[in-house]
């Protein structure tokens, strides 16, 4: 039975293992707010998740870590497990499918799992976790649905009470919903009037849909950058809680959950992977009613690709005008790239790609194609740029 | 005159402001040391810059602070100066050169300070701000080479040995060389034990020329992608501060640099900026002697423009094998891109780019180029991917 007992059981069985991770102000993110940033991000392995299980693991029996643990994830949940068993001085196995990302195999097994790789995907490397289970009776940690991982989780709660006494609403993003049910659960025992919020990704709202419709509800399919909250189904236990203890859940698209991690990039210098940039998106984009309160949103991790990142940033830039293509027509004769460059140059734009292309589909028969791509300092920056090559005789497609 | 009891009073007096940036545990930076880093990016204004000019602003007299003060930056020192005045009360004037990025303009009028652009470089803004100065009898707040503004920086190495009592080492960037001056003042004052090592960019080495030659060094030009400590030139103060209590003054390449950037975004979730990164970068690769050390790296700031910290993050890519190009040289007949794509496909390779040439500068008259940059897990993957297609019968140039 979850009590505020066990939550503050594993507050103190913690200690041992956790950075503390102070709030951080963050006033450019919302104006009309007072946000604040609980930055789990930085929190040992990147993310929250290894409090749930750590604190699972330290309240198994000495017979039942004698026989180790298994869990099944690629992400977050892969790497808390491994570091907590390995502090504990337990075996752990870690089930991943084979499509799952190098760096995160390679993190998990730095923190010292036995890694077994599954092909096919999630649901077949979670039926081979049941299996070695059965076969080797370790103890299978649930990502989610345990109310020992969600007392661990919980701590957050108590740790957000502390840090800022007057806090009027709290911020979480939901998966399974095991971080939304422990904080929730314990900032409404102890603070009832503080408002509490969930948010999911648009492409996996299954906890959204399930309190909807007041019954637990599965999805065929989801598709978000979020990939710490692409759950296809809640669990019993959080279903319950969420429902009971959150003021409302509400979902934030992919590019708004783009556009947080980048202004978490630019305003706070911080890392944020999907799910923990999304409680910024939902105060960024207004989703919540938290105009003129103390607000906190909780970073959930910052596990993410640097791929994945390096795309989100120039996404992000080209939407602020600071990355840009145009394609102009030109008449295919010595000196009009020196033309166009110089102009360019003049105006101060920084060229990034040159694509130049002979074409049939240009008016002229002895025209050409050429595409630019630069940057910029802003869209106004761009625009002067564009009228400046149109005054200069160039045709802009 | 620099005393620890100023720095004692700059310590009270920046608790008015200033967020307390807790160390953080970076054990993946390198294995071989105890390394932890102070996070000064995570400080408001994204710097410790607010330190220096907040004290400094603090200790004016009420006649000083009716008519203002002035400085010179497109930096970091900017936004410290003009956060620090308007949090007192007093007016800043800040001289910048038309060429600083609109982005770093647009924090620092924000902060609330009057913004007077100069055409031309730095130095023609620094003879503007001189001329103001005498002009409207504003103060000028030097950015490194004043003792109040060191002492303000200087308040840093009392949090450190209060937050870490056994520090072995601490390393810190150096420009003009305020930061260094504070920090290893008041630390080989309280603790002459721990070591105390300064880092500056292989092409803005001022500091380290002139402490080697024994007198104050001017460089003609300097380049680097750490903008933030590009100084021609170290102070007067900050030369003998360095000179006498530093124990070592080392340099770091861009390049290095530019790794240990992109090594604190996936190891550690923080954006630094080049002169922040440059510590770390030091403790990587081994520049210093830390090994088994406890080491403190003071990470001085954030600001980075996030065009280049998208190209960082490119550059770091390729390095580590997880993004590259190759060029293939094929038949100009139906089917011959289907086939490329589907070996790529099956072996796990992301396609990023495509260019299709038709070339007379192949073997085969039909012979056409093509061009592919894709994403992969390493080198390993990458030449898996290579070989696969000189299986296939492809011929990569």
């Amino acid at each position: 039975m979850l009590s505020l007992d066990s939550v503050y059981r594993a507050s103190y069985v913690l200690k041992e293992v956790l950075r503390s991770t102070e709030l951080i102000r963050a006033p450019k993110l919302n104006p009309e707010s007072d946000i604040y940033l609980k930055p789990e991000n930085l929190q040992i392995t990147g993310s929250f998740k290894v409090r749930g299980s750590y604190y699972k693991i330290s309240q198994l029996s000495a017979e039942e870590k004698a026989r180790g643990v298994i869990a099944c994830s690629a992400g977050n949940h892969a790497q808390g497990v491994a570091l907590a068993a390995t502090r504990s001085g337990t075996k752990s196995v870690i089930c991943l499918p084979d499509c799952a990302p190098i760096s995160k195999v390679e993190a998990t097994r730095a923190y010292g799992a036995e890694i077994c790789m599954v092909t096919g995907a999630y649901d077949d490397a979670y039926e081979k976790a049941l299996q070695l289970r059965d076969e080797f009776q370790y103890t299978f940690i649930h990502p989610f649905d345990d109310e020992q991982v969600i007392a661990g989780q919980g701590t957050l709660g108590l740790e957000i009470l502390n840090q800022m006494p007057d806090v009027e609403a709290v911020v979480t993003a939901v998966g399974g919903g095991g971080l939304l049910s422990g904080v929730a659960y314990v900032i409404k025992n102890l603070r009832p009037e503080v408002k509490i919020y969930g948010v999911q990704a648009t492409g996996a709202a299954s906890m959204v849909n399930s309190v909807h419709d007041a019954h637990i509800e599965r999805l065929d399919s989801v598709s978000t950058i979020a990939d710490g909250i692409a759950v296809k189904q809640p669990g019993n236990l959080t279903f319950e809680f969420c429902k009971q203890y959150a003021d409302d859940i509400v979902t934030v698209t992919d590019d708004e959950i783009s556009s947080a991690i980048l202004a978490m990039i630019e305003n706070q210098k911080l890392i944020a992977e999907g799910a923990g940039a999304a409680p910024v998106a939902a105060a960024m984009f207004n989703k919540i009613p938290i105009k003129g309160k103390k607000t906190v949103c909780l970073v959930s991790g910052g596990n993410i690709d640097v791929t994945i990142l390096s795309r989100i940033i120039t996404r992000g830039l080209m939407k602020t005008g600071r990355y840009g293509a145009m394609q102009i027509e030109l008449v295919d004769k010595p000196g009009q790239l020196e033309g166009v460059a110089s102009i360019i140059a003049r105006m101060g734009g920084n060229v990034v790609s040159i694509h130049h292309e002979r074409s049939s589909e240009t008016a002229d028969v002895n025209g050409c194609y050429l595409r630019i791509v630069m940057e910029t300092r802003n869209f106004d920056h761009f625009t002067e740029i564009r009228n400046a090559l149109i005054a200069g005789g160039y045709k802009i497609c």
